[in-house]
């Protein structure tokens, strides 16, 4: 038997009708919607992998998966089939080419990135419900760079890890923390953007949350660094909702979708 | 009987759920939402006017309304409150402001603010589902510019004006159409921003929907002044969908919401 043809496929999905990205018996996933709409393609189509192992809720818009297929599809037609089948499902492949057979979308990865959308206004979100954490409050966007730094490099981030969390170390290294600000008429928009080679559980969810108490005026800056030196989960800061978390990219030693 | 204060609304909407602003029988309209929460706070709250009453499934994101209350509101307290009883309604009262009795949201107004948003690519939308019109080409942002250069000024716009419209006169002067487009990692996003004292019915959608067919080469920028010179509703291009149109402002002589 000839080896079985391997497919990228960059995914987008709104993570709201999602119980996450891994197949689960008795909810909706992302995963389980794409292999349904493979399963409409070719008869026994095998398992599929992520990069990123998205929680409940958890948005994308570059999320890298796998699929092999008996079949030698052109990518594009790959792609345009599966956004058929996708529909009405907010999932769609953004981008499909052909990898070699010991490429895969979780284990080459050498790099993921995360945005995190909070909007600061009074009034209840409309056009991004569900799409960003509403904050009812202006942030002091300095004092959150400033306690970013503390978090960028090499550390042991127990403090900013889920209990659950399945990682075989708490240490990691963060290579970027960056707080943008985004001017609009009706709000104070903030971004956070966070890349590593990989991240623990709830890790990026845990910084934003702990950071916007920073913002916030709650904590100071400084009090981020202590938090991370307790490498203790109490000392965290409460997690930020899923809404407002999107898995934006994922690094391959070689440009996958070119 | 001392006057009832009268207070200006500024409002965003989704226009998905609704037949319009317009309150109907029938149907749930922006304006009858708006009332009701009117009505959680007081009784016999006067029927309330905007400044564009916009089309089923239009959006809005600086729509502006009137109302007459009985009692002396905080404008800050009344917007609160009518935020609360909106939910879970995609309506959001962004501002409010105490305005004198000779104000009027729709008839003191001297400039209407539209945008209307179309995104370029082959998949699906997903996060912005519903929030634009996907186009499944790119299109041509220099050709659109010299075609929208055309209908600038004062004109009949007979050609760019829905049958049914009830506006007395076709002539209206446009004083702003430019076309923005906008870097994404997944498409191409492209922004037209329409400014006049007032617009015909579907005025705006009709502009919209003929550069798009610039924009894709069916037609040359010339062939909209030809249209436009036609005045003839048959010589416009087909009618932009109303899921990518914003109502995003209204001027006034004096800023109403500071």
């Amino acid at each position: 038997m000839p080896p079985m043809p391997r497919y990228a496929l960059k995914l987008e999905y709104d993570g709201a009708p999602f119980a996450g990205w891994q197949r689960q018996a008795d909810q909706p996933s992302v995963q389980g919607a794409v292999e349904a709409a493979l399963a409409a393609l070719e008869a026994d189509v095998p398992s599929i992998a992520a990069a990123g192992r998205t929680d409940a809720g958890v948005h994308a818009t570059g999320q890298v998966a796998q699929c092999d297929m008996t079949r030698d599809w052109d990518p594009f037609r790959l792609s345009e089939a599966l956004n058929w089948h996708l529909k009405p499902a907010p999932v769609a492949v953004l981008a499909c080419a052909r990898v070699p057979d010991d490429w895969h979308a979780r284990f080459s990865a050498i790099e993921r990135r995360y945005t995190y959308r909070v909007i600061c206004r009074r009034a209840p979100l409309v056009h991004d419900r569900g799409q960003a954490w509403l904050v009812k409050q202006p942030l002091d966007v300095a004092a959150m760079r400033a306690a970013a730094r503390h978090l960028v490099g090499l550390h042991d981030f127990t403090t900013f890890r889920a209990v659950h969390c399945q990682a075989q170390s708490p240490v990691k290294t963060l290579d970027e923390v960056t707080v943008e600000e985004i001017a609009r008429p009706d709000a104070q928009e903030i971004r956070f953007h966070l890349r590593a080679r990989s991240f623990l559980h709830n890790q990026v969810r845990s910084i934003v949350g702990t950071l916007e108490r920073v913002g916030a005026g709650a904590w100071a800056p400084s009090d981020v660094a202590t938090a991370l030196a307790a490498a203790d989960r109490a000392a965290c800061g409460p997690v930020a909702p899923p809404e407002g978390l999107y898995l934006t990219g994922v690094g391959y030693p070689r440009d996958v979708f070119g």
